[in-house]
């Protein structure tokens, strides 16, 4: 069972179940990482690393090839929309057949929820979840750890408001599980229909109005056609009342600071100045999530 | 003619025309790199490979490109859904502005039958055959023979069934070709709609019964869409009479393997169980893959 | 000002703004490149490219791919259909999660005309058109000219014919921009649906006979299915009355060249015959797009 421990220690699967600790060495790496003035470090030299994508992302895509490039790994990738009935089965072949060519880990996006973990007892490399189904997207919360330590230097004592589509969003349930770990204080904003009921044991549902009191304003994107069901005509509706507009932003505290995970729609969760506005840490997030995936992919792979 | 005859020597487009020395040297030298600790041997450092996948493939494109790395080589990937209509034409084109821009050789996949040899005719780099319609697939069938020799260290006295859409198996052909040169004995089983009567000269056509009495029982994926005119109600049904079922497979000799080029559809000519078998070869012909590119890329383009 | 100065030379948007004194270092940047016998020599190493195609293309990709891997660089593709309702936004914002994650420079090809000249302002990595609507294709006209001044020696005196659909073509438009600033006569032949009234200030139109009498003759591909309105009934009717048919090409002067920037639809506007003939430098400017795409890198992204 050596094996299977140690595997299970290079995979990363999610932070519910990372101990603080992890978490905190996770981002201390990253700090190590982009402090280097070298912007390759070949310490995975003739490692081969997959990123595969059974779900389309260009900017997670390219932020993980970066940062994998960054360490000297050769990288592979795959991109395919496997349709749900067959998902199961041929996502499992296709990573023991990408382990049987002699790949030394895999980076994965996949859906719906649950898969993975499945997938994860029947290959013997490391794999990296780089965002399954509504369940979580560990390195994208990192990324978000990182950049609101680098601005308050801290987690304790800090409100954490995450704002929109709750339901469906993988990067909530990331955040929520981590700020927890680290003392932070998180609060839900939604609508009633993209609220996820089970999540209201372990973080209040709070008002826009008391949302846009905390230390981090984190939007979420949202996507209007999932909610068939939902109380919103349109898009300036939306925007209306879970909007970060220019004037709920002018309303923040002065120390505040506003996140998205991206793509967003601007004007509709987000407006277009509010993306631009000094307090945003958008693009600095994007820029993040390379130091923070070279530490994860690093823990994966390297030794 | 001296670079046409060095040109031909050098690409792999089948084995059928293909001497029983050079499929032993491509055997032999692929042992050679299986050997080897180190995972990349840059012997084809600054040389360009190009993998033209005109028909899509995960794994094949994987094996490739892994063999390709492990010896240093530069990859680029190309991947088109070509239209049955515009095929000869486009892929001749496209191959020649491959060659203009200083690619080194060529692997390719693509469909009818035939157009890879004319291809091979217009071009002046290397090519080699990653799967040409029903025609051949040497490196499937190249594996498939390292195998055998791993487990029986030599192919006289040798029964090979190959059971299921011969019709159209490129993997059945090449096999054929190859298995016949070295002194095994090859026999074909399935049912009548997916016999190919021009190979009946070549191996016989057995029952289910005597098809499980060889050495060596090779499944090959059968996509009973295809088959339109079949005679097959159901998946159900194709496995009642032509799947390796767990009862048919606790029949075979002791020492015999169970072969499948994969992808396979587990529970139609392959049970689940029989796949995951101790006799079961299936996993080990995935690895087995990349030391045969090496030697097959290597023979393309070194020296 | 100094940085968007630097960065306005480092990047190649069209020819219309660039001086003689420009293109011609970068055509002798070229010749340099060209005439190197190590395929790889690497001085773009540890630096990162990125092939964004918001159009697809093999040929111009592949070309820039190789350019970038023979200096040495790390290079990512990223290929995607926008439509064209979400691109403005969408392109921008993708570029800027790009600049984001680290990357160096970024080679872009995109639709509509315009988009990228905005795209250029809201970024601070250089950006190397690959095609942008039917506005320039840059490096295709500098390895156009790199083909002439191959064959002529200089462009002062130099006839040229540019034969097809002028009105949508970034080829037609760039060597325009480009011939002028270095001398030579530009001359138009086109039906009266192909041509672009605002271009006819700058080279006149002319018949098909006096534009077979040119030293160089550039024959456009031809998409008659974007022209509804056309007078043409059918191809065969295209090439009878703007083919470069074998007839036509019999009568060119003997010391004539026949260019196409490929891809061509053989025997609509150019005979089969005629491509693969002596006077057609086809094969060769898709060679010449190397050391023109080599020098082009270089400037964009060294020192």
């Amino acid at each position: 069972m050596t094996t299977a421990i140690s595997l299970k220690e290079r995979s990363l699967l999610g932070l519910k179940d990372l101990s603080r600790d992890e978490i905190m060495s996770i981002l201390n790496r990253a700090a190590y990482w982009d402090s280097q003035s070298e912007k390759v470090v070949p310490i995975l030299n003739h490692k081969f690393v997959v990123n595969m994508f059974f779900e389309n992302s260009t900017r997670t895509r390219f932020s993980f090839e970066m940062a994998e490039k960054r360490l000297g790994a050769e990288v592979m990738n795959f991109a395919a929309a496997a349709s749900s009935v067959e998902k199961g089965e041929s996502i499992s072949d296709t990573v023991r057949t990408l382990e049987a060519v002699g790949v030394d880990a895999g980076v994965i996006r996949l859906n719906p929820a649950g898969v993975l973990q499945e997938l994860a007892e029947r290959v013997s490399i490391p794999l990296v979840n780089a965002g399954d189904g509504n369940n979580e997207h560990p390195t994208q919360a990192l990324l978000d750890l990182y950049t609101m330590k680098q601005v308050f230097g801290e987690f304790s004592g800090l409100t954490v408001s995450i704002i929109g589509d709750i339901k469906h969003s993988r990067v909530a349930r990331s955040n929520l599980w981590a700020l927890q770990k680290l003392g932070a204080r998180v609060q839900f904003c939604a609508p009633e229909t993209m609220m996820a009921p089970e999540l209201a044991v372990h973080a209040p549902y709070v008002s826009m109005e008391t949302a846009m009191k905390a230390d981090v304003v984190m939007m979420l994107r949202v996507q209007l056609e999932r909610h068939s069901e939902g109380v919103f005509k349109s898009k300036a509706e939306y925007r209306e009342h879970y909007g970060l507009t220019e004037e709920r932003a002018a309303g923040l505290a002065r120390h505040a600071i506003i996140m998205h995970p991206a793509p967003f729609n601007r004007n509709v969760e987000i407006d277009d100045a509010v993306v631009e506005s000094e307090k945003s840490t958008i693009f600095k997030q994007m820029s993040n999530g390379v130091p923070i995936r070279m530490a994860v992919i690093e823990r994966a792979m390297k030794g």
